[in-house]
């Protein structure tokens, strides 16, 4: 229609302009639905969708991205969505069709998530962890899913363990027969790790599977609910286990290749632990982002 | 001027309104310096300021909240203010003299602040605090101030602490004789406190002597640099000094009661003091809101 | 038990120490489902819970409040709570069983919350809004709950709406005969407001109600999906209705009185509204923090 | 000396390991001096280092970041740096001689930055500005520093501006022989866009000059303090002059490439512009990632 055409300042053409990398909506806010093992998940979901834009073109139709968003989401209602990351991907593919000037797409989605949890002897309940799924696609090169998890956990520092344990029987050598049995004293803290990795659309990667992963790397797991004698167990396993950050990104690493044994060299992988050390106030922090190929030459 | 007069909307009448508590700007960020015993402090401020308003007037004069905390500041460059809580109370003043409807100004003020701190056998450095300042100021009333400030520390579990030895000593009955060199093995974490003291404007509080009576509160002060053994130490240090969030600010009002003896029983005081728990994905938390006159009587 | 009680240092009596206004637990995530009006509700709620603590007992059994947490939020999947703030009611009146030392209890609880809304000829989306619920409860003094919501929407500033057209009338007279039907040019921004009401436990306000009120405050409610015809009504709209934060507040205070015409004179009410302005980098703020009776004589 | 060694259980080697990415400390606060122009600024930044970790080495040794760090900040009050970023670098440099095993280092800095601005016809204040700066390292490959600034401005919708013109003049076919001079009605919201230059270290760019692009590429700078009639003024301005977060990217990236011809092809640029949609409760978003080569190429 003429009179629509002449208001859409959108698909006006620019001259000796630059193309875009991203350009979309940031923030959307929306609950959604997806069952996993025949078991429903209520997600809120934070949303950011992009595609590029072509040096030519002025604006990208930004109000598609919504709708596109709003309706997968509302289909998501009556056709549940496997995973957060797959429904990441059914946005990814449309917005493509939408915006038929972009080559490229990117969805990004975060949602709190909720795995039911038992500490040693004690009760179970609900844990919170967080998911983060991407979903890129290249117009006629196929799509790319990135399944990603956080976890909080606990660390403890092996060097404070070791140093104190040297101090203690220093100053009391009667105690040096029996070290073995005592109890190792060190700083530990909340630790926040990631795991993302990303494969093609076809390959099936499960979130619950990547958070185990990274909860069995940390010194400890921590939970919501502790009696007393839970709470001091809880301690002393992780101070059996102390880690630090880099001995939490390489257990994760050596954990995810072993469940996954036939991932492509290809897929892309990204690790992080950050603790928020109790005796400093600043983070301690590792990370390794890769390949799996570049992971299995080490 | 007349022209004037017919646009300003905020001075129009309204019927039947209802009054305001506060009307104001909030996040306002300036540079500004303080100089406390001879030694500048380079300060960024956030700034919130406010008056309140009557049933009868449709607005406040904003920019007017904003000239006055410019002027002030700039002021500050060539007078230099005491202390950041000094500097809320002059623009305090001030807005009552420029809004001559308000019957009441409040100013609120927080800014990174950075004091020397040496760990026992350790190096200087400069660790972060917070100051929070705020002023309140009702015409004909004069002026309250407010000098606040937050501490990062650590706090190890006392309850822990207890059980894990139970546990280890019933499991090797031959530690039992020496029990009491065998360190403590607890959980310990992040911890953030803050104290907050109101007093009328004359009365003069330092606010590093209240970081003191925070810090020294936790079971330790937590250090930017830490070599092995200084690390070990501050760690032992912190567990032979085990700390509910309870035992802070009972502690804090402990020794702000015998730092200042002569501090007026109306004067308010608020503790608050949150462990970030290594061993939960939540916090702990304990508080007390009081006057000076009641925590005389407990 | 004997052993028990010897590890339970929180009941540990101390000496010469301070009672706690509140000591508990923050930050606390959990699902859960409340029914209203026959529709589920899926809510990721963020928990805080508190009691106080008698000067004689050295800690609170912080574990107990998670439990309590627990198990209400479990029940609800069975029994539905009826809305955020009955749950917590239940969850404060269950605090003050367990801790029998305490004389008061507090439980706050935010979640996001989403709506159907429809933009004047456009289309049908969900929007979100944010629960702010509270309950507090004195031993044997009954119950009192909070009923909070933040609504999200825009807001146009009379005063350069008004500066804006005399400038513009100004430079061109022979608009002045047609001045009335002359768009109205000025700034607008997001802004965020909240209303809070707190009610004895058996007094029944909706959340959505309040949500209602305060979005119909505002110059305008914006909306996810806006195609470009949809957009440019609600622009206009928006600046034929312009507010600033004072009128916002003013006018909740206004619809709510309307509202509920048989609320307690002894009813508090508190309702802020913030501009994110967009001629600034800082915000626009005002606020009311009253009662029923007092806003009854405005 | 040997115990020392035992107690290095970072030293440690690890058989069959990973290598590492980055390894290091984030959340570091500082107070710094750096010297621009003859004029001290007085910054307080949040810094992060890393370094790389080989795969046989169990661990990074954490402290020695923080000594340089603090070694570095310390010096620059003597020696006065002359900017964020050459500080970074000069840290940059040091880790990688303090790390032997690293082959790899990096540096974030961020910082509030104040500077001058005076809207047309109203008063002088300073307004608050954000630098980013980064330094990477590859041992014997020279080293990398990146400049970066956030501006926080104004965006004007074009495309309401145009919709919204178009229904007013269909309702009022009056108007329409003065169109042109009646002023735009539009939504317009709060901005923030960043900019990041990557170049050599020897190479030199001001951040006050990114700034200066980014602030002229928005509808509007944004102003502390704005009389009726300057805010009046930068309304009708900004309105002059709307602008889609793709134009604001594209005019940046136009700018740059004008101030700076004579930029290596291989220097990396990244532009992002955000507009908090006052019509919305998400935002808009562009990015451009890309080197000055390919920009050269469009």
């Amino acid at each position: 229609m003429a009179r629509k055409d002449a208001l859409d300042c959108q698909s006006r053409r620019v001259e000796n302009s630059f193309k875009l990398t991203r350009v979309g909506v940031t923030g959307i806010l929306k609950p959604m639905v997806v069952r996993r093992h025949g078991r429903d998940n209520h997600l809120v979901a934070e949303i950011d969708v992009f595609v590029d834009l072509p040096s030519t073109q002025r604006g990208s139709h930004m109000s598609r991205n919504v709708e596109v968003v709003t309706e997968m989401v509302d289909e998501s209602i009556r056709t549940r969505a496997g995973s957060l990351e797959q429904m990441a991907a059914n946005i990814c593919r449309e917005l493509l069709t939408r915006h038929d000037y972009a080559s490229f797409a990117e969805v990004r989605m975060t949602a709190d998530y909720f795995l039911e949890r038992r500490p040693p002897g004690g009760r179970t309940s609900l844990e919170p962890f967080k998911l983060i799924a991407k979903a890129t696609a290249k117009r006629g090169n196929g799509l790319m899913k990135s399944i990603g998890v956080e976890v909080c956990g606990m660390t403890v520092c092996p060097c404070a363990a070791e140093t104190a344990r040297h101090i203690v029987l220093e100053g009391a050598p009667e105690l040096k027969k029996c070290a073995e049995k005592i109890p190792m004293v060190s700083h530990n803290q909340r630790n926040r790790s990631t795991l993302t990795v990303e494969v093609p659309e076809q390959v099936d990667i499960e979130a619950d599977d990547l958070i185990e992963i990274v909860e069995s790397s940390l010194s400890s797991p921590t939970y919501g609910i502790l009696k007393r004698k839970d709470e001091a167990n809880v301690v002393l396993r992780a101070h059996r286990n102390p880690k630090f950050v880099e001995d939490v990104v390489r257990d994760i690493l050596g954990k995810l290749l072993k469940k996954y044994p036939k991932l492509d060299d290809t897929v892309h992988v990204t690790v992080r632990s950050e603790s928020e050390e109790s005796i400093h106030k600043h983070n301690a922090f590792a990370e390794r982002e890769t390949t799996v190929g570049e992971l299995r030459s080490r």
